[in-house]
């Protein structure tokens, strides 16, 4: 559970009466998500979730919740951010900076099929194409600067093996700086359990504070990593029915550029690189406090080893 | 059927292209609606409806258009307008301004009861509230300046009974001009067919394309002169029950003032003027080549007269 910070009946219908909604009728805890606290909230109106942001910086969050509602009003099924009387998205609750953004509806998927990854590579082309004309910007705040500095932090904790695949992958990144791909707003962070499907269809794509601006590349390499592998729990390798049919919903909105097929093999381990490190912090430097579900790095030391093998990474036709 | 406008499927398919709701998979005219070309289109990531322009100044879309999108982001049920890859609620199809909007369910009531004008009251309340907030500005096009010029068209096709009514009425209405009344943008004709519910719940508003800015007033006296008739095809009076149960609803959230109060009486008068005038004018003059279905301007003439007589009037206790 990841709750926080505690909100009660009445401070949330008081702080409701600040939106056109209406009373709430459901008020319930978010099992879900690891760096804020999240509550869902039905009213006369609709139904929403209520975010109260921990430690995510302020000055951060016009971004995050600016995008979601360009996305939202270019017709991606994101979650809306619902504006108060005073035409804001971001009020205050409980002390902290808060947000309702409307709740869509289905589930996520523990293992996708190729159609749903088809479906999910189609909706990313058309996410990445309508975050063009965002105005926005934050540069990916886990990006390469922030490789470096997590790299340096959790190093001392890496057996001499790891400490040298580490150093060795920093590097190659570092001769890649990918300045002629296309970049724009991107997720960064699609994993499975970030995308909703009902009847076969995908009806959300949630939880957008890990987003920022990128290679549009990057955010195909962070989906394709964690949904097309053989088996996400005893073989990270790539499926390549499944790359091919993400790959090819994506490209057929939005096609690659010759750039990028050429960068592909060393996106996906960067993609790789960026979850490997921030597991590795939030096992070695956990928060104190933190009700946070900590995953094992070692996934991700796997992916990226395979990643780096030869041979391994299919590209559609 | 209200299609004055034919767009073919291949016209949809190349101008859908320009946006990031999906390829169509449904396409169907509406046979609602009389000032513009609908239909209703399904994609693979929703249902929306497309909106042709007939013979709305262009100059007012954006007013429309961008009410609707700050309501709708204010967590109002009506239409969300979708903005295409340049970024724009607007484009042009076949020729006319074009615009794609969500599509709400529900379906509207013939006769709604206590609880349906309650829902309807909370909502026009909510939407008030919300739309206080908009920056846009459009004179109500169908205000006090209209009513005149309207009246000098269908004067002379009136009897000389209701020549007499006709300008008794613009002569009270103009010693009225409710300067010190609550301003806002307001829908304008929330007629019964505008509103849809589902489940029992108000799900949606629709037909913004007569909004503008006007007392706040004129818009609740004007849902009620539908809403809460005693018989809508034979006896115009007021409902007591319907009319407390909407205004009561509407009050609970935003509070009538004592100068709303004291207008009540004259601004029912002038919300079935409005009406009177606009069917006068579609049946004594309509529009060459036109397929709309002309409503009996008698049912307003007889709303007027029976507002006009004492007594009348309810008002929420």
């Amino acid at each position: 559970m990841s709750v926080y910070t505690p909100v009660s009946e009445s401070q949330l219908a008081a702080w409701l009466k600040g939106y056109s909604v209406g009373a709430p009728c459901a008020f319930e805890p978010v099992a879900a998500g690891i760096e804020n606290t999240n509550y869902f909230v039905t009213t006369s109106q609709g139904r929403y979730v209520l975010t109260l942001f921990e430690r995510l910086p302020a000055a951060e969050l016009p971004f995050y919740l600016g995008l979601m509602a360009h996305l939202a009003r270019h017709g991606i099924p994101c979650p809306a951010p619902i504006a108060d009387l005073a035409d804001r998205y971001l009020s205050e609750l409980s002390g902290k900076p808060a947000a309702l953004v409307t709740r869509l509806p289905g589930a996520s998927l523990e293992r996708p099929g190729a159609h749903e990854c088809a479906e999910l590579g189609g909706l990313l082309a058309r996410m990445h194409l309508a975050g063009r004309s965002y105005r926005g910007y934050l540069e990916n705040p886990r990006g390469p600067k922030w490789w470096r500095v997590a790299a340096r932090e959790v190093r001392p904790f890496l057996d001499a093996a790891r400490q040298r695949q580490l150093d060795d992958e920093l590097q190659l990144q570092a001769r890649h700086r990918f300045a002629e791909l296309p970049r724009g707003p991107v997720h960064a962070d699609l994993f499975r359990d970030n995308a909703l499907f009902e009847n076969g269809r995908i009806s959300g794509v949630i939880d957008f504070y890990f987003a920022g601006v990128d290679c549009l590349l990057f955010d195909v390499a962070v989906c394709v990593n964690d949904w097309c592998l053989a088996d996400p729990a005893s073989d990270r390798r790539l499926d390549e029915t499944l790359t091919r049919a993400l790959l090819g919903a994506y490209a057929a909105l939005r096609p690659f550029s010759l750039a990028e097929r050429a960068a592909w093999p060393v996106m996906l381990r960067a993609a790789a690189l960026r979850f490997w490190l921030s597991r590795l912090r939030d096992f070695h430097r956990p928060r104190a406090g933190a009700l946070v579900r900590v995953h094992d790095p070692e996934h991700f030391c796997e992916v990226l080893r395979l990643r780096a093998g030869a041979g391994s990474v299919p590209w559609p036709g």
